[in-house]
C-alpha cells in the first residue's frame, strides 16, 4: 500500500473526548472514527488489525472443531419471549418494529437463535456434540458508551455455542474451548489470565473470563501469589479467618459519637483500629419466591467492602441488589444510616466471615449518634448467620489454599460459560437419546470481544510516541520511508524496487510516498506502530545500505539492501 | 472436516415455500435456514461459499486500489436528513430509536456515512482520488422478501465509494472498477454481462449493472446480436424507425367498436395488423417544479409496452409514475380507458417514436365504443411531441448501431454509478483545490450483492441432483466417501490417512464418516455439489486404487492412491 492512495488519517493532537490511552491512540493513529455515541467507523489501518484478530480467533475456533455459521443480526422478538429474556434483558436490548409493525431486536448475543436452529436441525444423539460459532457485528444499547471501542454499542464479537447430551460431554468441550482461548491470546501476544467468573445474566453453572491485564481495566482480578488461581473479584471467595474467635474480654458499653458518620470517623473518634469495627448495611430482602420483601442487614468488618454479586446471590436478598432508603432504615433500625448495628435488630442479619471472627468490636447502637464498644457476637447478639459477602483484598489467604491474594486490573476480552439447560429447556431443544427417549440438550457458550481486543492490545502495548503492536496483529509488517524521494532519483528507485519486491513476496508493506518532511513521516509510523521501518537515504546508498529501525526495541542498525528479504523469513 | 462433527443438515424433500431452484437447493443442501421473513442463518456449508465469494471480491477491490473500511450498520438519522434521503427513501429504510429516543436507521447503503467521513478526513486535493470499500451486513425492509437470499432483508454487500476532484478523474476510477467487476465475475466462473442501467433512487449520471444470466432473473436485459452492447430494458433506447413516414392514403373514419376493450381486440375486430394501431395511456403530469399536476397522454404502437422508467424521466410526467384514475380519464378524454386516442385531446400528448412513424393508423375516438381508422398524425392531430417511451423488443435495431436486439433474463449482482456531486454537495464534502479554493468533490459508488451471488451461481449451475459449484466457490474441493468403513479396517485406514494428507496439504476436504448407506452419502455430496468425490472401497484397494467421480462432468475413473495429491497441484 502507498500512503498516497491510503486513508492514513493520523492526528497530531489528542482528541479531548478520549479518556483512556487506547481510545486516544486509536483516534490519533487513524484506526477508528466516531460516528455517534458508541458507534465507530473502522478506518483502513484499524480494520487491518481487526481482521488479523478475527482471523486468529477463527483459526483457533476451527482447530477446536467448531463450525462457523452466520446468524442474522435482526432477530424476531418471539424467540426472546420464548426464552424469557424479552422481559429480563432491560434497555440494553434494542427493540424495533419492521414495516409491518412486527417486533424484532438487534442481537446482543444469539442464544435464542442458535438454540432454535439446533432444535430444528438435530434429531439424534449421534449428531452430538455440536459446536458452532460466528464472528459477527453485535449491538448493545449501553447507557453510557465510553472508552472508544472498548465499550461501544456496535462491536465485533465471536460467539460460539456447544450442544451436548450430558454435562460430562459439556465439560470436555468447555476444556477444549478454554485451551483454544489460551492459544488465541498467546498468539495475540497479550499478557492475559483466565479467571473464575460469575455467570451473570447469561445464567448457567461454571464460567471463566479471560482478561488482558492493564491498569485501565474496569475489572479487579484476584490472583494467588503462589499458584495459577485467578478470579474476578466478583467471584473470588474470601476465606474465613483461621483459628478460633477470641473470647470476650470487654464489657458492652454504649458511647456517644456525635456527628460521627463514616466507619473511618468512628474508628478515629474512638481511637480503635478500623479492623476492630463493623459496619452494617441495610438492603432489600427477598421472600421464598425470590421477590423483593422486607429489609435485611449485611454486616462487614469496617475496612472491608461489600461484594454486591455475592450478596445478590443470597436467597434472603433481592436481586438486583437494592439498598434500603432512609425511610426503610428508620423503620428497621430506628436511626440514620451511620448508627446501625447488628445488636437488637429484629430483621435478618447476615454477617461476613471476617466480621464474624471479631471479638470486643465496635458497632452502631441503632440510636442516632451512638455506638457500642466491647461487642461480642454470641454474648450480645445471639446466633448469627455467617456468609462470604465481602470483596477479597490484597494479602488475604488465597481460596485455592496456596499463598496470598494480589489484585490487578483487567480488561475482559473473553467469557466462557457452562450454560446447562437454561435455554434448551425453555426452547424445547432436545434429541432422541440412545434409549430412544427425548432428552433436553446441555449447552455451553463462549464469547470473545474481537473489537475490544484491539483496544486492550493497545492498553498493554504503547509508549509516549504511539502504539507498539504485537507482531501478529500489526497493521503492516514494515514501512519504507524514503528521504527526499522527490529530489533523489536513486532514493525513489530504491524505495520503489524494494516496495515491489516486498509486496510480491506477500509482505504487508506501506510505502510512504507522501511529500512530507522526514520528521512527520517518522512520527506517523511510530504512532501507528509499524514494527519495522526501512529508511532509504542518500547517505547510506553508496554502501548499498538502508537504515533499519525497530519500533519495539527502538534499535537502529544498517542493513544491506540485499539482506532485506531475509528479515521476513 | 468430518461429517460427524459438521452441521451438514441436508434435506430429502424440497421445502414447499421455496419458489426458485436456488432457494430450493440452498435449503436442501443445508446452506441456509430461514429465521423470519427475509432473514436467513448461513449454515457451515453456505458460509464457506459466501466467504469464498467475499474473498474474491475483497482481493479484486484491493487490487483496484480501494481501501477497506467498516462503517456502522446503525446510522444516526440526522445524516439522512442532511442528504435528503430521510424523506425520499420510503419504508424500505428501517427506522428505529435508541434507549434515549434518538432516531437511527439500519443502513441499507452508506453514502451518507462515507461522505461525512471523507468530508471530515480530507482537506486537500493531494489526498485524491480516494476509493474506500466495505463488505458488510445491510438491511432493507423489503415489502415482500422472496426467493431466499436472492431478495432477503438482511444481506451481505460490498459497497465502495470513490472521491474525486473532477469528473475526468471519476471516469478513470469508474473504468478501473468496471474492469475489477469483470475480473470478479470471471473468477467466480459465472456467465455475466455488464449492462447500461438506470441510476434510480441513488441518483447520478452514468451507471452499469452486472447481471448473471439466468431464466429465473427478475430483470430483462437487451443485447445486441452483433456487438458488446447490453442494457437493462429499463434503460435500453428504442431507436426511431428509419426512413420517412409514409404519406396519408386513407380518409379519417370513425367506426363503432362495441364492447371491444383491449388493443388486441380492436385489431382483431377491425382486421388490421396490431402494428397499425396505437394505444393511449393517461398518467399524472408534473408542473415545472416537478410536482404532480394535471394529466398527460402517452401514445404507443399497439404491440409495444410502456417503459415506466423512461416515462418517469420526462419533465411533463410525475415521478413516481401514476396512472390516471377512471374519473381522471373521463374528465380528460370523456370516455373510458379502452377508447382514448390522441386526436382531439386538449392535454399534453407524448408519442413514442415508433407510434409517431405510423400512417393510416387506428386509435380510440375519445368516445365510448368508437375508434378512428385512417388516422394520420400531422393531418389529423397537428404537431406532436415525440419521445422514446417504450421497451425495446427482440428484433429492434440495437441502439449501438450494430445488429439487432435480443432479450434475456438476468439477476442483478452488481451495480456501479457515477454519482456526481449529489451527496458531496448536500453534505458539504469539499477540499482545497490547487488554486486554494474550496471545491465540492465528485463521487462514484459501486455495489456487489455478495450473498445474492451465491444464489445466482446456483441458478446458473445445477442439475436434477443438486448444485454444480464453480470450482472457485465450492464449499469443499473434495469429499472422501468410504464404503462400509465400520466393517473394513483397510477402508477406514485408507480414508483416514488420505483425509489427514489432504488436510495437511491445505486442501478443503470433507470426510464422510457417518454410518450411512453409500446411496445416502452420494446423494448428499451431489446435492451440496462437491466437485470431486474420492470413493474408498474394498474392491479397488487390492490394486491400491480409488474411484474418482467428477461432479461437473459426471465422469468416473480409477486413480492410484499415490496419485491423489497430484490432482490438486
Amino acid at each position: 500500500m502507498r500512503t498516497s492512495q491510503y486513508l492514513l488519517s493520523t492526528l497530531k493532537e489528542t482528541p479531548a473526548t478520549a479518556e483512556v490511552i487506547s481510545h486516544q491512540l486509536m483516534l490519533r493513529a487513524g484506526l477508528v472514527r466516531n460516528l455517534a455515541s458508541g458507534l465507530y467507523t473502522w478506518l483502513p489501518t484499524g480494520l487491518r488489525v481487526l481482521k488479523k484478530v478475527e482471523n486468529i480467533v477463527r483459526e483457533e475456533m476451527q482447530r477446536a472443531g467448531a463450525n462457523e455459521i452466520l446468524m442474522p443480526m435482526v432477530q424476531p422478538a418471539d424467540l426472546w419471549q420464548e426464552s424469557g429474556r424479552w422481559d429480563d434483558y432491560g434497555p440494553e436490548l434494542l427493540r424495533l418494529n419492521d414495516r409491518h409493525k412486527r417486533p424484532f431486536v438487534l442481537g446482543p448475543t444469539h442464544e435464542e437463535v442458535v438454540t432454535k436452529l439446533v432444535a430444528n436441525e438435530l434429531s439424534s444423539y449421534k449428531q452430538l456434540p455440536l459446536n458452532v460459532f460466528q464472528i459477527q457485528t453485535k449491538f448493545r444499547d449501553e447507557i453510557r458508551p465510553r472508552f472508544g471501542v472498548m465499550r461501544g454499542r456496535e462491536f465485533l464479537m465471536k460467539d460460539a455455542y456447544s450442544f451436548h447430551l450430558n454435562h460430562e460431554c459439556l465439560e470436555k468441550t468447555y476444556q477444549i474451548m478454554f485451551d483454544a482461548y489460551c492459544r488465541i491470546f498467546e498468539r495475540l501476544e497479550l499478557k492475559f489470565r483466565p479467571v473464575i467468573a460469575d455467570t451473570g445474566s447469561i445464567g448457567g453453572e461454571q464460567s471463566h473470563e479471560f482478561h488482558v491485564l492493564a491498569d485501565s481495566g474496569e475489572d479487579d482480578i484476584a490472583f494467588s501469589d503462589s499458584s495459577d488461581f485467578a478470579a474476578n473479584i466478583e467471584k473470588a471467595e474470601a476465606l474465613a479467618p483461621t483459628g478460633e474467635r477470641a473470647e470476650p474480654t470487654q464489657a458492652l458499653t454504649k458511647v456517644a459519637t456525635p456527628n460521627v458518620k463514616s466507619i473511618v470517623e468512628v474508628a478515629t473518634f474512638l481511637t480503635v483500629d478500623i479492623k476492630q469495627t463493623v459496619k452494617t448495611l441495610l438492603v432489600v430482602g427477598a421472600n421464598s419466591e425470590g421477590e423483593p420483601d422486607g429489609i435485611v442487614a449485611l454486616v462487614l468488618r469496617g475496612d472491608h467492602q461489600l461484594n454486591e454479586i455475592k450478596a445478590e446471590h443470597l436467597a434472603q436478598v433481592a436481586s438486583p441488589l437494592t439498598f434500603a432508603s432512609d425511610e426503610q432504615i428508620q423503620a428497621a433500625a430506628h436511626c440514620n444510616a451511620g448508627s446501625i448495628g447488628p445488636k437488637g435488630l429484629t430483621i435478618d442479619v447476615i454477617v461476613d466471615r471476617s466480621a464474624a471472627h471479631l471479638s470486643d468490636f465496635v458497632c452502631g447502637a441503632n440510636e442516632d449518634d451512638h455506638h457500642f464498644t466491647g461487642v461480642n457476637w454470641q454474648r450480645d447478639c445471639g446466633e448469627i448467620n455467617v456468609q462470604d459477602i465481602r470483596n477479597v483484598v490484597a494479602g488475604d489467604a488465597s481460596p485455592c489454599g496456596q499463598g496470598h491474594i494480589e489484585i490487578k486490573r483487567g480488561i475482559e476480552v473473553g467469557h466462557i460459560f457452562q450454560l446447562g439447560q437454561k435455554y434448551a429447556a425453555a426452547m424445547n431443544c432436545a434429541v432422541l437419546n440412545e434409549a430412544g427417549k427425548n432428552q433436553t440438550l446441555t449447552m455451553g457458550c463462549y464469547g470473545i470481544g474481537v473489537s475490544r481486543i484491539v483496544a486492550a492490545a493497545i492498553e498493554q502495548n504503547h509508549d509516549q510516541y504511539g502504539i507498539k503492536w504485537p507482531k501478529a496483529i500489526a497493521p503492516f509488517q514494515v514501512a519504507i520511508v524514503p528521504m527526499n524521494m522527490a529530489k533523489s532519483a536513486r532514493v525513489k528507485e530504491t524505495a520503489e524496487t524494494l516496495y515491489e519486491s516486498l509486496k510480491q513476496a506477500g509482505i504487508e508493506v506501506l510505502l510512504d510516498d507522501r511529500k512530507e518532511r522526514p520528521g512527520v513521516m517518522f512520527a506517523d509510523h511510530e504512532l501507528i506502530g509499524t514494527p519495522l521501518l526501512l529508511i532509504v537515504g542518500e547517505r547510506n546508498l553508496d554502501a548499498q545500505q538502508l537504515e533499519l529501525k525497530n519500533r519495539i526495541t527502538g534499535e537502529k542498525s544498517l542493513i544491506a539492501i540485499d539482506d532485506v528479504m531475509t528479515l521476513f523469513k
